[in-house]
Parts: structure tokens; C-alpha cells; sequence
């Protein structure tokens, strides 16, 4: 379902260099799931499930430091309170679509007791985005068998883009959007890190889509590539989530998370009214066992070691918004909705014309 | 299943006059309903769902300012992102147990979109206190079926208490806990107006109870009434949900909902780490119609009026949790395990013996 | 000017044991130091400051942890932007009056450049209650050569208390106020810990009054002892500050800080509208070098660790507040107005009579 | 002291229109006053003081609604405990060096006292960025007097740009800042309003500089302009002021003050961990008398008409910034440091090989 990641066409965001795969994963431990729901029958089915299981899935057992940010309300991510108020990320985290979030944390719960984990609080972290234009959301396709399937399908490495999991029926600009990842390597004086991105983007209007600073969106416009909806569209929402190895601490992943609204800005999103923007970091950096009784170790960067992650979230956030964009293919949906796709050699010329091509 | 309220045994809390039901329905338009389930087969059943329906159910089509307050973040709200984004309320409140939250959620979803309420922004308010000491969770009792009743079944008038709706399984500072509720008329400068509490009371530690300042926890301890746990206890919340009906702006709930930890704290509350104490306050003083394209019309109390709300919030808070107290009968749930009333007679002499009998 | 401390009239607040001082200072390397300015001519001062140097004065090269929460934000305490940001507490803590906060923050930074700390980032916290009904506000008493005064007496062990430095002229639930403190010792599975509160208490109602849950306000009224002011109160505010040498991280001073309200309310606070509510929370416990380069090593209590906390702020809290009450002598200040002091031997009467003697 | 707008140079932000002056003064009743301290005996004076002052003065007896936010709270601005808790904005707003935030403060309440505003509750909103580069701040160059003078030097207008007021010493991304400003016309369903925004940008790296897009630091680097600091920058920092006539509620000035950010991300900036990046929105579409005693009538956009308000503020922010450095002059300060102005032909010529010349 990917046709090519950004960096394929010769476009680099920023100016730290990427680990690996480019990808979340490349954060050590990070393993990412997805399951892809498309079928027209019964009923049509354009949706799915990402689960990010982040210290190979030990994460029930071994928390790790998290903050939270929103930057524009209007989305669910559950388990946020505990979040707060702990510093702690206990679970994995999933992403799916706006109808299902209350059954895959249900399931979530579940799991965990019969895998032995968390008994007493039980309060997953799951996230979605609104994809009832192009999936019969009324159709409920997910079912607790796909939960788990998602976290037996987990692991390291390349992470697919566009219309899978969660992502499988968003749109992103008026674009057909999805899922996207980037990352980048973080030298500081404290040593090497790496940070990773994962985005679910369903949001953004056309008309303010920025490329590397380029104005895609008013070159590419209507006239070119149809948009997605003639009457208005009914939501919108990223949720975004940003993960470390580096020692930070739970006020230091907020500032991470935070700094996902630089990233948005620079592709051209204000936030809008209806957009579920809410942006998750989190840290394996540190370590905190789930039934200690002790005081724990940690470490912790000095604050202004942290200018070069803050570096690496807005040109990473930025980059995987771009990926979902690039990877994501034309997709019609119910009611024969059709969510145009980004199109590649026009996207080229536009850089080009600009001066920005590689 | 209902022993007593409080006034019943002449033991007064504040100064400021209760409505006619004492309830938070006394705030004209909020109906409750409830569902409880008690049954032993063919698994044992003590939970259920409490669902507060402001405006007589058209909260969905004309929402209410509200505002939000997590005094110890170690549970579930749902759909708190929005409201604190929005400072509306535009759905029903639903409490029930923590394993079910997520089926209340996706089923009030569903609920809406039936009845054309709410396309496209499906974020209700669902929030949770565990019961698993005396109720069998892993059976998942609740059915999409007892959400459409339970609305269904919300009204006007008293409001049943203690072992009822989504407090059934409930244990509050180590007696049988519950759904409790309360209210005071609030006269200011502006006019006059009605405050009401409804509380899910599932937390607190015996030794720190206190009643109108008497320390009752300490006075009947476990060789007058056996603690119900000898292993240490699991869980342990209070969701508070505040109504009024004065015209208030959504920064001014928040103030309200925040005032809830003074009526907690009278009773002896300190906030323990694995409670969930989040607090709801919600005005229907101001309308603000879902269709709206034009200016909304509102009123604003000035705030040194709130000073009296401030006291309201204070007293009904505390008689909402002690009602749950009195009216919460014994009960025994999974595994024989029994949670022991606070027992009404024995409340009465120590009240006396401390001079704040009736 | 003190005259009892609580303690001294057999009344006990809460279960756990006070430190040897009672005091903030007894937490390792707290200094306090006060300066009062009570005199009639050429104008009338009551009024002062009040400093808590936390390391022996060392707090700007060796940063604390530290978390805020404003419980009603009536009032100033500068700082707090970077407090919040980066969970550090970088400058000393000065308590003072609404109007001179100013002088006091600028001096602070004048003062840490002389001494070579913290250039480039200057940030002091310095908050303020309102003492302008006993002290002629508008002749500017303190001058910049108190600040320095104050700091060069700083040091360890017992603290003065009523009608002292910044308390110098405040008024707490309508009887003379001031400075108070109070401190416990805190077991936890980690070890032992201890934790102190100063407050600089103005704030409150009379008929709100409550000690060790006696409503001591409703039995002292103002057939006993005069209320201050027949015209309305203009002002009301407390400044709590807590300090501990736990190994806690900056989201769980937040969570100590939260618990200050609990304090207040068990005295009979429901956080009026005028009154600045503001708590700050520090630990000496981790280290955080001002100048340090490289990942610094941290402790953390688990979370479930805070609940002898939550409860040693609570009891410490309104032990200091009472300790305020019960040193500060009757004062009369400007245009002869006169603030009484709350009576000991009616109190003890009380407290006798609601069996809550010693 | 100002050399062009950017519009002078032919490059436009965004799509929205601006008003009349391109200020902050378009807001019907918004006052800018400014005084600027250049002068090198008897010791080098480089800055100076901005005051805001909303509806032609009356702000203290006629409060507007505001919001805020802290993007990077490494700063100052005082008075926000109370903004938030009341949604309420009380005073003038002012904007000076780091060291004498406190005179500042302390002034405008004793100006406040003297024209019988506000007794009781005296809570001055003033912030400030750190000129300690180019001024000698330990000259304390500002005098009470400053102040009074710059309030009555404010009026309606145009409003001087770039190295004046308390921006007169300030450094952005690198280059010679200071204050900037700007407005957009915004048309939603409801009507037709105007948003105005000043910033005093002292903030930023110059490698991150974009300008519509266009990597403007990159292409102007200090082989073409000297950068001011061959040792480390010591500061940096950017307060951001939005207004209105639209009729907002406080939680709709906070959404506003949120999205300068994505302005501050468009011209490149990530939020440096020792950059003061504070945003304060305010509306003067609401009133909200200071006596009032009765419920007071308010009007509120629906949420979905604040999109174009977002944009609106994104653009206007982005326009600011760059305001403030097409204006502001190059200066030597003390120890004979300079700080170079952006080069305007060189930025012309960049703009149009990059397609972006007007």
C-alpha cells in the first residue's frame, strides 16, 4: 500500500540524519503492529489498528516516562489521566478508528489480566482518528480477535506507511493520508540518541499544505487532483507519538510532546476547530518496574541537552506526516467516496520550481 | 437498598439548605438513571451504570459549559479532552466499572448517531471506579442493552443510593460505598441557585474518616466492624459530578469542580495514589445549541458570587459521599467476600459522644 | 511576638510524629530568615519578608526539584513559568507583601549576579499575601538592603511564627495571622523522610474555622472577640510551601502540592474567590547541578510510596496554619485598626467541650 | 529607528488582510505606548518599555477575557496566576528587560492605587526578554517614572517597530529583533473582526530563520552578516501579545494564544530550552465591569467560527516577527558588541531565487 517514502523523491526535511529505517523502531524495543481492514463485503471496511508495544513488549512490566499534549482537543486518547498524573506509560499504545477506541481498551484490559499484568488499574492508552468518510464506521469491523492479532504481529524494523492500520482510511490535507513514521539520530553532550515518530494523520486543509516550506497545497490544488469531500468534511485529527531512549524525565517528554505542534505548523496545519490533535512521549530511556518497592534509579538530561531533540521532534513529526502522504495510495471507499492520493511527479516539479528539489 | 440519608439520622452538614430531593436532580432538567445488577449466576454480578442526562436528555442537541479537575489522576473519564478544549458538555455522564468503560463509550456513540445526534464528534463521558473486590469483572456483565435502558430509565426526582447503578460494588473508606448524592440553593447577589452532587464513592482509608469533624473512622474500627480486606486492597476512586443551573462560564465550572477535594478532604480523603478521584462540574445556566452559526447569548455570574457555590460544593460533596455511606447496605460478592455497612446506631453515639448529634 | 504553639495546648493534629523542631527546618539543610518591620513612625509598618533558603544557601548552584499547584490563583508568585517548564526550583523562596513583590524579585536577581549564580536566566520565586488592613501598604517599607538582611540571617532550627517577616501583618479566618510551620516524619518501605510546611496564612472565615474538626469559628464568634473588619475584607490569601528531602521527581511534588488543600479545607478553607491560593512543593532529595553537562543520576519513590506523604502534607499543613493562629499576638495597625487573636484558653475550653482536648 | 515592513519589501504572509495600520492598534481601542532608553553615558542604555494598554485606558475598570499559554516557560509574566483562574485580564499589559520586571509591577500597582483602580487585588501583567547583550542591565536604567510616562504617551495608531521600547535591545534568530506587530481582518458566519498581535522577539537561531518558507538563515549566514555572539547566546526569548473585538470566551482566548506557536514555528523557532516563549490573547469583545454585581451579559463565537481566528493568528505572529527584524536597525551596545540587522537587498534577492518575491 505504499507507493514511496519522501526521501525517495529526493525531499530531506531538516538536517539530522535519520537512524536506520526511518521509522520509530529504529528507537531500540520499539516494536509497532498494525492490522489492515479492507473488504467491501459485507459491508465496506476501510479501517484498522496500530499498536506501538514499546520495550518488546514489556512495557506492562517495565514502564517508561511519558507526557502528554494537546493542541487541539477535540479527539479521544484514554488513559491520559493516570499519564499525568505518574509520568508513567504502562501499556502499549494503539491508535484506531474514532467508533472503537471504547473496544479496543476493553480488550486491552483484558489481555493484560490474562497475560498477568496490572491487576487493579487498568487504564490502556488508546487513541483514535474519525475515518467514517471512506469506512462504514457503523459496521464496527474491528473485533477483540484483531487486538490481539495486532500484538502477536508486532516486532522491530520497517514500519508500513499510508493506508494501513489505523491509518487505512484517513485523509490528510485533503490527500489521502494513513500512517507515517520518520526519526532521527540525536547527538548531544550527554552521548547518542535516537528519537522516532509515529503519526496517524487524518487532518489539515489543502489549501495551507506546506512541503519544506513549499506551498504544495495551492499548487497542487483542486484543479489538478479532486478533492476529497464536496460537502464539508466531518472531522479531522493527528495523533501523534514520539519516542526516546534518551534519559529524560516525565517533564522532559512533555516538552517533546509539545514540540509536535512545530513539526504540524511547518506542514501547514493551525489546528483546527474539529482536529483531535494530541500528541504522546514517551521515554525507554529510564526504567520503572512495575511492582518495585524501593526508590529507582535514574538518570536525567540537563535541560539544554535537550535543543537538539526538540530539533529532531519538529523535523520528525514533520517528515512523517510527509510519509503517510507519499506512501498512501488513491482509495475509494463507501458510498463511492474517492480520497485522491498525493501525486508524486507533480509534487516533484512543484519542489523543483521552487528550488527545493534534492 | 436503602438504609438512611444522613438527615435522616439528624446529623447535618453546613448551612446552606438542601433542595427538595437533596439530589442533583433537584437542578431543574437533570435526570438519572440506573441500572444494577445482583445476581450470583452463572457468574456473580455486583456492578451496574449510573447515566446523569442534563436538559431531560437534550444535553446532546443544546450542550452545557463545564469544566474538569483530576485531584489524583489514577482512573478514567473519557471525552476529557474536548470538554476541557470546548468547555462543553454535549453528552450524557456515564459511570460504571473499570472493565466496561469502553463498551459504555462505543454504545453511547452508537446511541447518538441513532437517535441524529453528534456526527462526526464522538467523545462522550464515561468514567469508572473499580468494584472487582465484590463483583466477578472478568464476566463483563454490562450489555449494549443495559446502556439503552439505563437512559431509558433516567428521570426526575430522588435518587437512589448506595448499593445502586454504578456504584453497586462500591466500597468507600473500608464500609460499603456507593452512589450517594446531595444538594444546597444557593442564594447571592445575582438571584438564587441550585448546586447538586452526584458521587461514585469507592475510596478512602477507614482511619481517616471523618463525619461532620467527628473522627468515626477511628471510633468504630475493625474490632466494631471487620474491614473488608485482610489482603490489601486493589483499587479505590470517586468520580464527582457537580450541576448547577447558574449562569456560569466554563472556566467558572472548573473553579467549582476543583472545590470538590474540600468536601473530600472534610471526610478524609488525603487523594491516596491509586485513587481516581476526577471531578465533573457542569452548568445548564447557559445553553449553547449544537447547530448554533451566530453568537451565542450568555450570562456570567461575577466571580466573587462564587463564593457561596464554593461552600455549596464543599457541603453537598460531603453529604453526597456520607449518603452513600448510610444508605449502602452489607453486602457479599465473588469469593464470599463481604463489605460491611457503616453501621447506623454505633454512627449515632459516637456522633453524640463528640456533641454533634442532632 | 508568639505565644503558644499548637502542640503546647495538648492539641494534636493527625498520627504522624513532628520532627524536632516542628518546624520546615527540620528537613536537612532548610534555612529560614525573617525580617519584621513593626513601628508606628513616620508611617505605620506591619509588615515583612520571610526567606526559605533551601541547601544551606546553595540552591542556586545546586537546583531542587520542585512542582506547583495553585489552588485559587488570587495572587503572585513569580518564578513559576520555569518552575512549571523545568520542575526546578533555581533561587531561594521569599514570602513578602502584594506590593513590594517586585522589589523583592529584582533584588533577588541583583543579588545572585553579585554572588556569580545564575546569570542569563533570572527567575526568582517570590509570592505575596495582601497586609494592606494592618500596614500602611502605600509607604513601601522594605527596602532593597532588607533582602539582603534577610538572607544573611537565615539559618537552621526553630522558626518564628505569628507576627513575623512576611505574616507581620496577616489575618487568617478573621483572628491575627501570620507565619506558621509544622513538620512529620514519614516512613515509607524506602526509608525514613522528612517533610516540613510554612505557611504565610491571610485568608479564611471565621465561621469557617474548624480545629482537629471542632468548629471552633462558630464558638469564638464575635460575641467573644471582634471580627477585624465591620467594612467588607479586601484581600485573603495563603502562601503554602513544602519541603522535603525525599528522592522524588518534579510531577510528584506536584502531587504534594495538589495536597495542600486538603490542609486548608480540614481548617475550614473553601478557597475564596480574593484568595490566592498558591502552593509550592520542593525536594532536597535529588541534585541537579546548575552547571552540570552530562546526565545527572536521580531517585524516584514509587508512586505508592506518596500515601504517607499525602498525609504528612495534609497534617502539616493545617498544623502550620493553626501554629500561625495560635503564636500570632492581637495587633493594632494603621488608622488603629485592630486584628485579635485567637483566644487559648476559650480554644481549649472548646476543645474540651467537643472531647478533643489533649 | 525602523527601516521597512516586510510588505515594503513586497512579501506577504498568508491570505488574510491586514487592518488599516498592520498593528496591534487596529483592534478598536488597543493603545500602544512605548519608551526607549539609548544612550551611553553615564552608562549604556539599550532598553526600554512596551505597554499595552486596551480599551483607550479603561482596561482596570472595564476587564477584557483572555487566555495563555507558556510554549517554553524559560521567562517571565506576571500576573497570570490570576488570568487563568478568572479568564479576566485586569491591568495594562508591559513588556521590559529581565531585571526590571519587578519595578515594573510594583509601579503600575501604585499607578492603579492612585487613579482608584483595583484596590485589593493587585495583579500587573508584565514579561519580559533579556537585552543584557547589548544593554548594561545592571544600570537598571528604567525609573518609575518611565513608566507613568509611557502609559501617557499611549495612544492609538501606528506603532513603532524594531529597537524600540522594551524591545529596544533584543535579538532574533540572530539578527538584530525587537518589536514587532501586525493584524488580519477576519470574516466568519458571525461577522467581521479584527485581530492584532505584538511580539518582542528576542528568540531564536539564525540556521532555522525561514521567511515564507524560504530558509532565509541558511542563505544570509554569518559569511554575509556577522552573528552578535562569538561566545553562547545567554538568552532568548519571545513574548507574543493577541488581541480582538470578536467575542471570545477565556477559553477561547487561550485556543488563540496556543496557536502562536505555529507562527513561531513557520519563522523557525523549536523552542529553545532558555527561550521565554509566553503568548497572552486578551478580547475586548466581551466586558466585563469591575463593580459589577449583577450576572453580566457575554456574547460567544461558536468554536468551529474560530478557524479562521487560528489562521489569523498564525499569520499575524509569523508577520510580527518578521516586522521586527525588517525594522530593526543594526546597533553597538555596551562592551562595544554588535548586533546586525537583517540585510533587506540580500533577503530580497533570496526571496526571488526561491520563487517567493512579491
Amino acid at each position: 500500500m505504499s507507493r514511496a517514502r519522501l526521501r525517495d523523491l529526493a525531499i530531506t526535511i531538516g538536517h539530522l540524519p535519520p537512524g536506520p529505517f526511518n521509522a520509530i523502531t529504529d528507537v531500540p524495543g520499539i516494536w509497532v503492529g498494525q492490522t489492515t481492514l479492507i473488504y467491501d463485503e459485507p459491508r465496506v471496511a476501510r479501517t484498522g489498528l496500530t499498536i506501538i508495544l514499546p520495550r518488546q513488549g514489556e512495557i506492562w512490566n517495565d514502564n517508561a516516562f511519558a507526557g502528554f499534549y494537546a493542541f487541539n482537543g477535540t479527539g479521544e486518547m484514554t488513559g491520559i489521566h493516570w499519564l499525568i498524573e505518574s509520568g508513567l506509560l504502562c501499556y502499549p499504545i494503539a491508535i484506531t478508528n474514532t467508533h472503537q477506541v471504547g473496544l479496543v481498551r476493553d480488550t486491552l484490559i483484558a489481555y493484560g489480566l490474562e497475560h498477568n499484568y496490572a491487576e487493579g488499574s487498568a487504564l490502556p492508552v488508546v487513541a483514535e482518528t474519525y475515518d467514517g468518510w471512506l469506512n462504514d464506521l457503523d459496521a464496527y469491523h474491528l473485533t477483540r480477535e484483531h487486538i490481539y492479532q495486532t500484538i502477536a504481529a508486532a516486532g522491530p524494523g520497517p514500519v508500513a506507511e499510508g493506508n494501513v492500520g489505523g491509518g487505512t482510511g484517513m485523509i490528510c490535507h485533503d490527500f489521502k493520508g494513513g500512517i507515517g513514521t520518520a526519526s532521527r539520530l540525536v547527538a548531544c553532550p550527554s552521548g547518542c540518541y535516537t528519537l522516532g515518530v509515529l503519526v496517524q494523520a487524518n487532518h489539515g486543509d489543502r489549501a495551507l499544505l506546506r512541503i519544506n516550506g513549499v506551498p504544495v497545497g495551492q499548487e497542487i490544488d483542486e484543479t489538478h487532483t479532486p478533492l476529497p469531500w464536496p460537502e464539508s468534511p466531518l472531522g479531522g485529527s493527528i495523533i501523534v507519538v514520539i519516542a526516546t531512549d534518551a534519559p529524560l524525565l516525565p517533564i522532559q517528554c512533555k516538552r517533546l510532546a509539545q514540540r509536535a505542534t512545530v513539526g504540524l505548523a511547518r506542514v501547514g496545519s493551525v489546528g483546527h476547530n474539529s482536529s483531535g490533535d494530541l500528541f504522546l512521549a514517551f521515554t525507554t530511556g529510564n526504567h520503572f518496574p512495575r511492582k518495585v518497592n524501593v526508590p529507582v534509579e535514574m538518570q536525567m538530561l540537563p535541560h539544554h541537552h535537550l535543543n537538539s531533540f526538540f530539533e529532531a521532534v519538529a523535523e520528525a513529526v514533520e517528515e512523517a506526516i510527509l510519509n503517510a502522504l507519499t506512501a498512501a495510495e488513491t482509495m475509494t471507499g463507501v458510498k463511492g467516496r474517492t480520497a485522491y492520493a498525493l501525486p508524486l511527479v507533480e509534487l516533484q516539479q512543484v519542489m523543483a520550481r521552487y528550488r527545493r528539489a534534492g
